[in-house]
């Protein structure tokens, strides 16, 4: 059986917001992509076995239109969603509970690499320390407000840095894998 | 005359903070540095010609005890400090007023490339638009909590990535110069 690994790969400001103020995501654009560079995405999707996501984010994705953009099962968090559109049946799963209730019932149907997806999911994974990997593209502006990436935790996490990619010229992307071998305090 | 120049070098955590929730700075010191590398300090004040500082930076600054580390002239900024410790009449001078008024005074005395610290300074010298190098190395730790290194800004402002710097195997250095040449809007 494959080791079970949960992973985050977004993209934040400088000042740490997934999104602006009003929701904007223009400024992901900020930087010229000419050549469409991935950013490492094919690398990330060729590493999991299924995506994990908040509801907001699947809808942000949905409400994109055009094909549906991934390639592996897509389990929904929501508990207030009661059912998909009918074209994702066989894409995308409902689910609902903790994050640990829910990795179970994941882990249960055999998928253990995870690709944890949107930002309240990512907080509520992250307060009950089950994010192994983070890999963290940052695209430099201050937007100045917005949703942030990370919010509040219980206790401090310690991580350990892998390696920093820079893409376009511009972005910075860091890899960190969780360090659970040492004291969370310095 | 040099040109005007105003940086902030600074570290903060993986989730953005420069002090915890209660003001600990502890984790400053997670990863071990055994030969004293001084992560690019040096250089910082062989570019500068003097430091500008809150007075909750030089009153931690001060509390470590020891001799006094800055070796350029520092101004520092506060509206309720009277006066400065005997010691320090030589080497410290207070101001007060806007961050504009204050660099007015600074430049009037013929210094014009600056070291910007404190979060409080950074933050107000950046809502004016008054930054143009950002050195920051971040800390791998989400700390949960505590003093944000960036705060509420009116507008987005937009940067140029110069490098990316790795320090002690787990920390990394960014050094960003603001973008003035083009919308800040993406």
């Amino acid at each position: 059986m494959a080791a079970k690994k949960n992973i985050v790969f977004i993209a934040r400001s400088l000042d740490g917001y997934i999104a602006g103020k009003a929701g904007e995501l223009d400024w992901l654009e900020l930087v010229p992509n000419p050549t469409g560079d991935d950013l490492g995405y094919a690398a990330l999707m060729a590493e999991v076995d299924a995506i994990v996501m908040g509801r907001h984010t699947f809808e942000t994705v949905w409400g994109f239109g055009g094909e549906w953009p991934y390639t592996k099962p897509v389990f929904v968090l929501s508990h207030s969603l009661q059912s998909l559109p009918p074209d994702l049946a066989e894409k995308v799963q409902l689910l609902s509970g903790t994050p640990a209730a829910v990795l179970a019932q994941v882990h249960a149907r055999a998928y253990h690499r995870l690709y944890i997806d949107g930002g309240r999911t990512i907080q509520a994974f992250l307060r009950e320390d089950l994010i192994d990997e983070l890999r963290i593209t940052t695209i430099p502006i201050l937007l100045g407000g917005g949703f942030p990436l990370f919010g509040d935790l219980p206790q401090a996490l310690v991580w350990e840095h892998l390696h920093s990619t820079s893409y376009l010229g511009q972005l910075v992307q860091n890899h960190y894998r969780r360090r659970r071998d040492k004291p969370d305090r310095a």
